[in-house]
């Protein structure tokens, strides 16, 4: 197998909107090319059903959330870890099964900025994927380790947000 | 109508990869929710069938290519020039009939840059758009005028990227 047939390792970083949406949009590109899909969501409870849940469920897509809706005015951190760490015991073997051709960790670089998952591990179970999977994580500051492991990064850099003006988050376009 | 209900205004700029596919994220999330969504792509040519417009023929929804998939390798820059003007003729159309809740104009800021469209002509056109509909706009070096005018801008930064390594675009990745 040739380095260009091998899976990509994509990062989506940055403080501006549109990782997880730039992740969606991977999503039904590979499926649109054949590609068996998952999404793994780190942060997101599957309380909130987002547009693109509806549509995943719509295409046989597996968008799966597997947080609690964590933000930094969560009270039980103690259970946001847990089921950090669950899902993240979830994804190495998904990585490793090769079951997918498309594997998204969506906001992972959260359990890896605070250290409940060890960085290293994560390049490492990345790095040993199966060759035509590609993995792409979503999240804001993604370690510089993860950084380094990748092969294509693109910071999402905020300009411009309306929430600075004082606009709530909107059905349809922010979830 | 408050100032929260009415239609944003997003931009997807920068060098870095995911513009359009934060933009296929938007019009998936978008298309979950119910609303009535539309892409025009400014650039791309219909030749190349590309994953999203499989999936958004599967949904219902209209990515429509109208250019050429003009580069500065093109020849035929007269055509590529007109085929620009065209599809702005129909995106004005589209935005101010108000029959969609979002109207995608993807890679719709080469165009801009290159004087063939008029930026001032542009801001006036979004900026008179009914109450509901949404506008995003992807490509990029976003023109200052149309950067002034949006509600949200992100620019996708690239850090590191693979074809810098030689690798060349992937099927369900890159298309």
């Amino acid at each position: 197998m040739t380095r260009e047939q091998h899976g990509l390792f994509l990062i989506y970083t940055g403080n501006g909107k549109g990782k997880t949406s730039a992740a969606v949009g991977a999503v039904v590109r590979a499926t649109g090319q054949g590609f068996r899909v998952v999404m793994l969501q780190f942060i997101k409870s599957g309380k909130r059903v987002s547009g693109e849940r509806v549509i995943a469920e719509r295409l046989g897509v597996e968008i799966t959330p597997l947080g609690d809706g964590f933000t930094w005015l969560s009270k039980d951190v103690d259970r946001t870890m847990q089921l950090a760490l669950d899902a993240w015991e979830r994804a190495k073997a998904v990585i490793a099964g090769g079951e997918y051709d498309l594997v998204v960790l969506d906001e992972f670089t959260y359990p890896l900025q605070y250290f409940w998952i060890d960085v290293r591990e994560a390049v490492e179970a990345i790095a040993a994927r199966p060759a035509h999977v590609h993995v792409i994580v979503t999240g804001r500051a993604a370690p510089d380790a993860l950084i380094e492991a990748a092969d294509l990064v693109t910071e999402m850099r905020e300009v411009k947000h309306p929430y600075q003006a004082g606009i709530p988050a909107q059905r349809g376009i922010d979830f």
